[in-house]
């Protein structure tokens, strides 16, 4: 294929004409059999079932998606699979073993954030994708519990003891969930949330409260799908920029729906950021300036895979696109 | 040096004379220094606070040192290094990076366990080594995240950016780390713990939870240790039964301890078991018994360690003794 060829066909499919629903379906329900293998139920004492409840048959799996996007994005496309388009047998290819544990861990991760911080000791939450939260339905002591295995089986997903994934990229995965995870990412963050209540933030405080409350999570999805291939310095300098973007626009838009859409939605409860005096991108900018702000983060997020280099974005655009204009 | 003077000098150096205070000494040393380091006080919003008061300055660091002294188990050790006996030189080299990190994150695991574990809605306790609790002195909530934040650490510790320790040895460690934390190991564990208070269990159900709950994070910490050399598959089957051994030991005699010794010895709250109703050793087996089978646990750990093929394990059974014979 001649370098203008590559050229044309690149440019087609990085047009806006995707099929974000079909192209998450199939990656979902890959993620969702993943899931409810590894998330064994024979756990004992009722902890294996607390697992399973607060991971299985719930939320939207962005983060699983945005590692198999970023995934795709840097797996080298040789000229007959750009000839096909994506195909099955393409989508299977990049959907390798590496990219879809490294999915199921961040989700696991996300999981076990929700269970502890739905505590009473936290945000005292009762109700979460429409269900009663892990605390409720079986208890805090094996909520508690329950978090803290599934944080520790996010990382034995991630060190399969074959020859499925290569040591490298296990330990660089491992290296990348571990700091989006802990105390300069996502549990560093909720310390801010936590120690913010009916305090005045500036903007850059939010911010940076946000980056790794729940940016740092996103943005670690992005990279740890750009992990299991070979990207170049740029593009990966693209992803981290993409992926900055959108985790700070995922937290605007919730600012904003929590303000703007109802309980039944959101399928938790709404309004909590208000009734609790937490400081939120809306007590500060307001709402219509939030709104503006998101599209700006959408644009930057955009420009950065326009500069990647990447042949095929069409799914990291769509996703970031559903991440600021979604309605719960 | 011939074969015969080789196994001369092996055979006195697994003597018993081994000064266990000195040598652990030096590494109790070393560990604070590099737990308190990596456990970084700039963490915000009191979280890293609340981090280190859960880590520094307290407990015997029983985990590191198993870490450490099978690392140096399996270190080879070359002519020079066994006519001169252990100089500071070759401790200087069996304490390496990957054991050092090693022995760190496995502490950081053991550190976050007993933070939820104290926490009201699990065991309610408000003395820890003789220091409040960490919900006592920082709040449930901020306790929540520390812990969290601990296991987090646990794993960025093990994964460092740089040639210092193999990816191949980050995985590794990576894998065994977060089995013996998770759902088949300490947390499962806990969970069989909490769901039999006022249950009569058999004794293979009694040792079935402890395996879990105490056993599997002691064995992984020689396995750890282990996995920073290049043992024989014989030595690490060796190493594998004395964790096993020292690792259901260490409950049988904690056991043993909470009925026997006080409040003040203990450190933490004796008489906990009987006063909560949960099945225990002595309970099951009565003092005397349960006594006899700690040491003949003691007589499983050393008959593994002199099958082991292994040059120098006297650190290893020092630390098999301390555990079956300390006061506290």
């Amino acid at each position: 294929m001649s370098e203008s060829l590559l050229n044309k066909s690149s440019a087609s499919m990085t047009s806006t004409d995707f099929d974000l629903p079909s192209w998450s379906r199939a990656r979902q329900l890959r993620v969702e059999q993943a899931l409810s293998a590894w998330v064994a139920p024979d756990v004992p004492a009722g902890l294996g079932e607390a697992m399973r409840y607060a991971v299985l048959d719930g939320g939207k799996r962005l983060r699983p998606l945005l590692v198999l996007a970023a995934s795709e994005a840097v797996a080298p496309l040789d000229a007959a699979t750009l000839r096909a388009g994506l195909d099955e047998a393409a989508l299977r290819a990049g959907l390798d073993e590496a990219a879809l544990r490294a999915a199921c861990a961040v989700e696991l991760i996300h999981a076990y954030s929700l269970v502890h911080d739905d505590m009473p000791c936290m945000d005292n939450d009762v109700l979460r994708r429409g269900k009663p939260t892990v605390h409720v339905q079986f208890g805090e002591a094996r909520a508690l519990l329950a978090g803290d295995a599934l944080q520790a089986l996010a990382f034995e997903l991630l060190t399969p003891d074959d020859d499925a994934v290569s040591p490298t990229v296990q330990a660089q995965l491992c290296r990348l969930l571990a700091r989006a995870a802990g105390s300069a990412g996502m549990a560093g963050g909720q310390a801010i949330d936590l120690a913010s209540v009916g305090v005045k933030l500036s903007e850059p405080q939010l911010r940076e409260m946000h980056r790794l409350k729940t940016g740092a999570l996103l943005q670690g999805s992005v990279m740890m799908g750009a992990a299991c291939g070979a990207p170049s310095a740029a593009a990966l300098q693209a992803l981290s920029t993409y992926g900055a973007a959108i985790g700070l626009a995922f937290q605007v838009v919730d600012d904003i729906l929590d303000v703007t859409a109802d309980s039944a939605t959101l399928g938790k409860t709404a309004g909590k950021d208000a009734e609790q005096d937490k400081p939120t991108y809306v007590s500060l900018l307001g709402l219509a300036r939030s709104q503006a702000y998101a599209q700006e983060l959408l644009a930057q997020a955009d420009d950065a895979l326009k500069a990647s280099g990447l042949h095929d974005t069409r799914a990291l655009r769509a996703l970031a696109d559903m991440v600021v204009n979604r309605a719960n």
